[in-house]
C-alpha cells in the first residue's frame, strides 16, 4: 500500500454502527466529523448478522454503513468478520471450535475461537470474504481490507493433529530425518508411523504452557500454529485480491505477541498495521521498539497504527486514564517511526459486554464536551494541518538489532540454563542503549539484507539457521560491526545442538570458545571489569543472569569478569575478521554499560545521534525525497530545554521556527522539517 | 419462627451419634446436659444410612437418636441430610453429579455435591424430607427443620445448560430481548434459536472463575445458579410445609458467601439462620457487620447462630485456639447483634476424615475436664440465666446500609476499571465507620423499605434496578440523607450502561456528572482536601482505588482533590434535593474521613451513638416491649474502663448495678438491662 | 549385592551411545577410560529401539555396546528400559496411557508414562526384561540389573480405580470395616457395595493434590499406587531372577520422594541406588540425611550413587555451576555416609530435547580440555587409588531417627492443624542438630529394630502403627531413651484418632496428656523457658509452628512456655519408664536448642561426638572388619584447622599421615584410616 498517495494522514478508528440503533448514526457522523477523522475500521465483528444462518446473507445494514461512511467523506477501512464464528455455526458445524492447551474442547464463547484447521471455518470465512469484496469491491468509501482480527492462540485438536502431520511430512521428508531434528532416541520416543504423532501439550510433552520435554516437537508445533493461521489469512487475501486486486489488505497485528511469526506474516500484507496497548508504566523505549519491530516487518516501509485507546483500557489489572497531552504524545511516537495513521479502538463506547469500560472518542454521556473528545478534536486538527508531507517518508538507520520469532520459542522453550531469560528483554536492553543515546535503529530478521549496515546487534542468537553464519561473516569482513551475546550460536533451527564447542558456526566469526554458562540467582551479580577502556567506556560495571565461560581463541580481551571462580576470564571480547569487528559480550549487562558501549561502537562507525538528546526526550527522524522530518517528544511531564546544535528548521504543528536551544513543554512535540 | 416463644436462648449444636457406636450415647447426653444445652442439630449427613438403596428407608437409628434427645430434655433442630448424596446414588444416577467450572464431570465425593437440576436429587431429596416430616413430624423433640446444609457451588453439566435455557425464556421472552440485553452484537455474539445458548465458564465466555466476556450471560448465570439451588430448598421446604405447617423451617446460611443471593433465599425461610467461622485475624467489625446483613436478610428480626467452633477450625492454613474468653465473647456478639441462639459445630469431635480437627464441646479425650469445655458450661449457666429476657428482641437503628448481591456480582464481573474493587471491602469500609462510632446499623436488600432510616448509605449503587432511582428520590425528598460512592448509577439491572453520562439514573439526584473514572494502582493515593469544615470533618484525608473525575450540576462541593490532573474537581458533594441530600463519595476515602462523615451525617440527624464507646469496644443495643439491653463487648485482650454517661442498669450476666464508669475485663461483656 | 567383592569403586554413569553415531563410540571409550570410569549406566530408554512393533525385537545395537563395554573392561548397569513405552504402543494400546490427578486421559509423550495397572505394560514390560536376562545374563560386562528408572507419578483410570477395589477388598475384607476405617459415616459416605468406590482425585475428593475431605481413602490410595509401581518392579525383577539369579537388581530411587513408600521397595532390591540432585543451596545436612536415609533402607548395608550431575542441572530455575570442588566434594560426601559408587548423569551429553543443557562428563565440545572433565578424571584416579579398602565398610551409630512414609503421607493429607507442617523438615531439624554436633545417626523405620540403639529420635510419630507403641515400650524399659515431639500419637493406620487423649498410645510411656494444639501464624512464635538445666542446655529458646498445650501425668517437667495463655504449661518433658527414658518436645524448637538437646542425650549415653568438628566440616566414621575410616568433609570455601585430638592416622587420598591439629582446604577432604 501506497500511503504516499493518500491525501492526509488517516485519522479515525474502530466504528461499529451495527450494535447501536441507526437512529444514532446522525450523531456519530457530526462527532466524528467534528474531530476531523477520516476512517472508520467497520465490520470486525458482524458475521452473525452477515450471515444469520447457513444458507442466508444479508448485507442491507452494512450497504447503509458503507454509504453512510462515503456520503459524510469517510474512508472504510473494512473488516471481513471473521474474528469470530457465529453461535450457530460452532452449535451446527464443532469443527469450528478449538480444544485448549489442556485438551478441552471448547464451547461457543469469547473470541479468538476457530480452529485454523477447521474445514468449515475456512470454507465459510473464504466465501465471506469473497462476497465482501464481490459486493462492495467498487464502493467509494472502501480504501482498506482488514482480514479478521487480531489473531491469536492455538488448537490442539484433532483436525489439527492430522495437519500437524501432514506439515511434519512436508517439512521433513521422512520420518529417519524427522526422528534424528528431534532427538527422539533421547527417552525412547523414537516414531515408526506418522500417525504415531500427537500435538506437544498438557496431555503430552508439555509440563506448562512454557515448557516441554522436547524442544523440537514444541517448537515445530508452534510454526505449525502460526502457518495455520497465516494460511486462514491468506486464503482470505487471495479470495479477495481475485476480486479487488488494487485494494490493499491488512490485519491487525500485535507488537511482540509471541505465538505468531509476524516477519513471515508481513510477506503476505500489503501494509503492516498494529494495535498498541502499553499500560501506563511500559518504557517509552519499549513502546518505540515495538514501533520499530512493526516497520521492520517490511523492511521500513510506514505502517498503520490501527488501534490504540484515547483514554483508558478496560482488561489491565489497574486501567488508568492517559494523562492530558499522553494520547497525543503516544500518537505522535507511532507517527514518529513511521506510522501513516493515528486509529483508535473505538469511536463509540459499547453499552454491554467486556469492553464498554474501554475508552472511546464518544463516551457513555454521548456528546463532545469531555476532555477525550477535545483532545482527539486537537490531534485531528493538527494532523489534518499536515496535508501529505510525512506520508510514505522513511526512517534513515545505520544501525540494525536482529529480532527473530523461532529464535524467540527456542530460548524460552529451552529446559536450563535459567527461566529469567526472556528473548524480548534482552533486545529491550540494547535497544534502550541506543534509543538513549539518539540513535535511530532498524530491527531487522535473521534472514533481512543488513548488507545497508554498519552495525548489526544480536542479541543471543541461540538459534543459527542455514546460512546465517556466513552472511553474518560476509558482513563483518565487508567491514561491519556485529555484536552478539552469551548463550548464542548454540543450536540448528530444530533446536539441536551444534557440536564442537559454543558459539558453534559463530565461533570462529567471533574468535572465542564458551565452555560452560553459568546461571545466576535474581539476587546475584557479577562484574564487567574493563582491561582498557574502550573509548569513553572504562570501569567496572554490573551484569547478572547468565554468564559465559569464554576463551578467547584470537578475539581482544576488553573486559572480564571481575568476581567468583572466573573472575578474570573474558567477559566483552572484540574479534577482528576481515575488515570489521564481531563482539561478543558474555552476560547480561547494566544500562550503564550498554549505553557506553551503543554510543562507542556508533562513534566509531561515525555515527552522530540526533540533535536535542536531553532525559526523557525521545527523538527520531523521518525523510522523504529531499526533506527531513525531526521529531522531539517529550516524555516528561514537566518542560525540557534541548539544544538542537546546528539543526533548525521550522516545526510542522505550529509552524513556527526552531534552531539552538528551545523549550519543549511537558509531553510536548515538535516536527521540526 | 417466633423466637420470643422459647422458654430460653437455644444452646448446642450439631451433633452425629450416627457416626458413633451407641453404646457412647449416655455419655454424650450426661456432658450436654452438664454443659447447659439444650438444642442439638441431627441428621446433617445421614441420607446414606436413612436411605441404603433405591428402595429402602430405614429409620431405626435416627427414631432411637430422636427418643434419645426428647428423653434428655433437648430440642433437635432436624436436619433433612440432603447435603450429600448417597454413593449409590451416584453410581446409578451420574445425573446427581455435578459438572465444574472447567466442564469435568465431578465422580462421587466430597459435599455441596449434588446437580441443582438433577431430576434424581430433586426427587430423591424431596421424597426423603417428605418421609422425615411424615415420621418426626409430631415427635415431641422437633423444634426446628433443617434443610439441606450450606448451599453452595455451580454446576455446568447439559442439564442445567438446558434449564437455563429456560429460565431465560422466562425472563427474557423473546431472543430478541436477550440478544440486546446481553449486547450480543458485540462481538458477534447473536443468537438465533435459544439452543445456541451455552453455560458461561472456563470452555466458553470467561477467563476465570470471575472474569467474563460478558457480563450478561455471566450475571444471569450466577442468577439462576442461585436460583437453582433455590428451588431444591423449595421443594424440600414446601414438602414439609404440606405436612407439619406450624413447625419452622430454615437452612444454615454463610454470611457473606457470594454464589447465592440471601436475600431472595430469606423470603423463602421460617428464620434466618448462619455459620460463623471467622480467622483469629478478621476485624470484629467484619463480623459485626456480618450478623447484620444476616439480621438483615429478614427485616431485622432475631436470626439464629447456627454453627461457630468452640475453639478452633481445621480447614484455614493456620487454625490457631481461640484464646479463653473468646468463644465467650464472640458468642455474646451473636447475641448482641440479634441471635437468639448459640450453637456450635460440633458437640463430639469426630475420629475420622477431614474436620477430626475441628474444635468440639466434647474433644477427642472424651471427657469434660478440659478448657474448652469449662468454658462452654460456663456460658450455657450463663444463657440459661437469662430465661426469655433477649428473646424477639429487636435492634432499632436510624441509619441504614445498602447491599445487594446482583449489584456484586455485577461488579466484580466487571472487566475495568480495577480489579482491586471488591463489594464487601467498600460496604465494610462505611459500616466500620459506624461501628466504630458506636451508631447501630441496619443491613437492606436494594428492594426494602427505607423510609423508616434517616440516613441510607449505599456504597457502590452500580447497578440501578427498575425503579430504584425514584424510590430514592422519594426517599431524600421526604427529609433523608443518602449517600452513594464512585462507580454507581452505571447500569441497569443486566449490565447495560445507562446511557448519557454516570451516575446515570442518579444523575439527578446527586446533582453531579461523572466525566472520567481513574484507576490508581495499588500504592498510588489521592487527597481528599476539605474546601469547608462539615461540622467536625475537616482538614485533608487520603483517598485510593478509584477516583471518579466529576462536575457538580448543582451539588456543594464539599471537598476537592489535592493531586493530580484532577486537582481542584469535586470528591465530595452534596446535593439538596427536595427535604433531604443526597452525598457522592467519588473516591475511597481512608478511615479518618469516614469515621469523621459518618459521625457528621448522624449528628445532622440528631442520632446519638450509643454510651460507653472506648477504642475496641463494640456496641449494641437490642430492645423488646420496654426494656432495652446495652451490649458492651471488649475486643481488648485487657480490662477497658467505659463511661456509660447517664446510661445505668442491671448487668443480666452478674445481676450487678452498673452506672457512670465501670471498668470491663479483658474480653469481657456486660449486658445492661 | 555384596560390593565388598568388586575389585574397587564404582565409578562411571549413565551411557547412551545409541543415541548418538557409532562413529563416535571409539572416543567415548577413550575419554570414558581417561576420566578413571570403571561403570556405564546403558539402554535406559532404548524401548523404543529393542521392541520397534508389536511382535519385532532387534538387539543388534545393544549387543554391539555390550561388547564394546567389554571390550573396554567397562561394567554394564543394564537397565530394562521400561521406564517410557514406546509411541506405538501408546497408538495400539491406549491402556498403557495414565490419567492424571484432573481425570484427564493423557497422550503419548514425556516419561513416567506408563499406567502401572496397564496389563500391556506389564506384559510387553516383563517380556522385555526377560529377553534382556536371556540375552545378556552371561555377557561378561553384565555386573548389575537396573530396572526402568526413577519409578513416580500416579494415575487414576478406570483400569486403576478397579485394581485399587481389588487391594481395598484385600486389606478390608468387607465393607464394614472398612467404612469403619475411613470413617464413611462422615459426609454420609457409606459404601454398600465395592464398586461405589471412586480413586480420590480433583473430580472426587481432593481439593488439590495435597489435600482431601477423607484422609482415609487418600492415603490408601497412595499406598495403593506406591504398591502398584511396585508390583511392576517385581514382575520384572522376578523375571529377571528367575533366568539371572546371583546377577543383583537395583532401580534408582529419589531420596525423600514422597509417594513412594522406599521402605517397602527396599525389601525387594539387592541393593540400594539412588539418585543426588541437591540445588546449589541445599543444606549440606538435608543431603546428609537424605544418604543416611537410602543408607537405612536396607538396615544400614552400603548403597549406590546411581547419578548425580559433573556440573550444573537443566530442570531447576537457576542451574548454577558446581564450582570447582564441590562435584569431589559431594561425591565423597555420598561415600562417607555409605556409598560404594560415585555415578553420573551422564557421560556424554545428549544433543537434542531437554536435557541437553544438563551437564556430563564429556561436553557438547566434545573433548577432554574441559573444567569438568579434569575434575572427573582427578576423581577418578583417587577412587581408583583406594582399592577395595572402603568397599563393604559400614557407619556405626547408637542414635536413629525414624523416618515413615505413611506417617508422612498421613501428617499432610491433615486438614489442620497448620498447612507448614512438613514432615522431612521436622525430621531435618532433629538430623542437623545431631550432624552439626558431629554425631553419626542411622535413619529406621518404624517397622525396624531399634534395640540396639541407644537414643531413638521420631518427630511427629503422629501414627502409630500396630504393635509399635509395645516395641518402643520395651525399647525404653530396657534403658533405651525415646524422643517424640507434639502432634505425635495421634491416629492408628488409617488415619483414626485414638480416643481418650493425646498422644493416644504414646501417652502412659511420656507420661503426659496434650489436651489441646495451639498453630501458629509463620511469624509467630512462643518461648521455651528451662525450668532447670539440662546438662548445659538451659536459658531460654524459641519455638514455633505448633504448640501442644500439656499437662504431665508423671514426666518431668524440664521446661515451660514462656509466653501466651498457656504460659507456665510444659514444653519439655521427661518420663523415667523402666530403665530409660521417654521424652516430649510439645513444639518445634529452634537450631540453639536442638543442638544442645542432641549433644546432652548423647553425653547421658557416652556417646562421644566424631573428633575434628568445626563451623561448615562434616564427619562420618566408615569401619570394616578392624579398620575405620574418618571422613572430614570441609563445606567451606575456604580452609579450616580442624583439632582431631586423639585421632591419628593416614590420608586414603594423599597418603599422608594425620593427627592433631590439621588444616583441610577450602571445599576439601580427609579420609583418615
Amino acid at each position: 500500500m501506497d500511503t504516499a498517495k493518500l491525501p492526509k494522514m488517516l485519522y479515525g478508528g474502530d466504528y461499529n454502527p451495527e450494535q447501536w440503533d441507526p437512529s444514532i448514526w446522525p450523531e456519530d457522523m457530526r462527532l466524528i466529523e467534528l474531530a476531523g477523522m477520516n476512517i472508520a475500521t467497520v465490520n470486525v465483528f458482524s458475521w452473525a448478522m452477515l450471515q444469520p444462518s447457513e444458507d442466508t446473507y444479508n448485507f442491507e445494514t452494512l450497504d447503509r454503513i458503507m454509504d453512510m461512511l462515503h456520503q459524510n467523506g469517510i474512508h472504510a477501512c473494512l473488516a471481513t468478520s471473521t474474528g469470530a464464528h457465529p453461535a450457530w455455526m460452532a452449535r451446527r458445524h464443532s469443527d469450528v471450535l478449538r480444544t485448549d492447551f489442556e485438551g478441552r474442547k471448547r464451547k461457543f464463547g469469547a473470541r479468538h475461537n476457530s480452529c485454523p484447521n477447521s474445514e468449515t471455518y475456512r470454507t465459510y470465512s473464504t466465501r465471506l470474504a469473497s462476497k465482501l469484496a464481490e459486493r462492495y469491491g467498487n464502493h467509494p468509501a472502501l480504501l482498506l481490507w482488514h482480514v479478521s482480527n487480531e489473531y491469536g492462540g492455538d488448537c490442539y485438536c484433532d483436525r489439527c493433529e492430522a495437519a500437524f502431520r501432514v506439515w511434519l511430512q512436508k517439512k521433513y521428508g521422512t520420518l529417519d530425518k524427522l526422528n534424528e531434528q528431534w532427538n527422539t532416541r533421547f527417552w525412547g520416543h523414537t516414531f515408526y508411523d506418522w500417525d504415531e504423532i500427537v500435538l506437544p501439550n498438557a496431555l503430552s510433552e508439555q509440563w506448562s504452557y512454557n515448557s516441554t520435554c522436547f524442544q523440537g516437537i514444541s517448537l515445530d508445533y508452534t510454526r505449525f500454529n502460526s502457518d495455520s493461521m497465516l494460511d486462514c489469512y491468506k486464503l482470505e487475501y487471495d479470495a479477495i485480491k481475485m476480486i479487488t486486486p488494487h485494494i490493499p489488505v491488512t490485519t491487525n497485528l500485535m507488537g511482540t505477541y509471541k505465538p505468531l511469526d509476524y516477519f513471515k506474516w508481513a510477506k503476505h500484507m500489503d501494509i503492516v498495521a498494529w494495535d498498541n496497548y502499553p499500560s501506563m508504566n511500559t518504557p517509552s523505549s519499549y513502546v518505540a521498539m515495538t514501533h520499530d519491530l512493526m516497520r521492520g516487518l517490511k523492511g521500513g516501509a510506514p505502517f498503520l497504527l490501527m488501534e490504540q485507546t484515547p483514554s483508558q483500557q478496560n482488561w489491565q489489572a489497574y486501567n488508568t486514564l492517559k494523562r492530558p497531552g499522553i494520547m497525543r504524545l503516544w500518537s505522535y511516537q507511532a507517527v514518529a517511526h513511521g506510522s501513516d495513521s493515528v486509529m483508535f479502538f473505538q469511536l463509540r463506547r459499547s453499552v454491554g459486554a467486556c469492553e464498554k469500560y474501554h475508552g472511546a472518542l464518544i463516551e457513555h454521556v454521548g456528546h463532545e464536551h469531555t476532555r477525550v473528545f477535545r483532545e482527539c478534536a486537537q490531534l485531528g486538527a493538527e494532523l489534518s494541518s499536515f496535508g501529505t508531507k510525512l506520508l510514505g517518508s522513511r526512517l534513515p538507520s545505520r544501525v540494525a538489532i536482529m529480532f527473530d520469532w523461532e529464535n524467540r520459542w527456542a530460548i524460552e522453550y529451552s529446559s536450563g540454563p535459567t527461566v529469567d531469560l526472556k528473548y524480548v528483554d534482552e533486545i529491550h536492553k540494547y535497544y534502550r542503549a541506543f534509543y538513549d543515546g539518539g540513535y535511530q535503529v532498524d530491527i531487522v530478521s535473521f534472514e533481512d539484507r543488513i548488507e545497508e549496515y554498519d552495525i548489526v546487534v544480536a542479541p543471543v542468537m541461540y538459534m543459527v539457521k542455514p546460512g546465517m553464519a556466513s552472511r553474518i561473516e560476509a558482513f563483518v569482513s565487508g567491514g561491519g560491526t556485529f555484536v552478539t551475546t552469551f548463550f548464542s550460536g548454540i543450536v540448528n533451527e530444530n533446536d539441536i545442538v551444534t557440536l564442537g564447542g559454543y558459539p558453534g558456526e559463530l565461533r570462529q566469526l567471533l574468535g572465542i570458545w564458551a565452555e560452560e554458562i553459568d546461571a545466576l540467582y535474581p539476587d546475584s551479580s557479577n562484574k564487567i571489569v574493563m582491561n582498557e577502556s574502550y573509548g569513553s567506556l572504562q570501569g567496572t560495571f554490573s551484569c547478572s543472569l547468565l554468564c559465559d565461560l569464554i576463551h578467547s581463541e584470537g578475539a581482544d580481551v576488553l573486559a572480564v569478569y571481575g568476581e567468583d571462580f572466573y573472575a578474570g576470564m573474558p567477559v566483552l571480547t572484540r574479534n577482528r575478521f576481515g575488515g570489521g569487528q564481531a563482539w561478543y559480550v558474555a552476560s547480561s549487562p547494566d544500562e550503564a554499560f550498554l549505553r557506553g558501549f551503543a554510543a562507542e561502537l556508533c562513534s566509531q562507525h561515525g555515527i552522530e545521534p540526533l540533535p536535542g538528546k536531553a532525559p526523557g526526550v525521545e527523538l527520531t527522524r523521518r525523510a522523504i525525497d529531499n526533506r527531513t522530518y525531526l521529531f522531539v517528544l517529550n516524555h516528561n511531564a514537566g518542560p525540557v530545554t534541548i539544544d538542537l546544535g546546528s539543526e533548525s528548521g521550522t516545526d510542522l504543528i505550529t509552524g513556527s521556527s526552531i534552531s539552538g536551544q528551545t523549550e519543549i513543554a511537558g509531553y510536548g512535540v515538535l516536527i521540526i522539517e
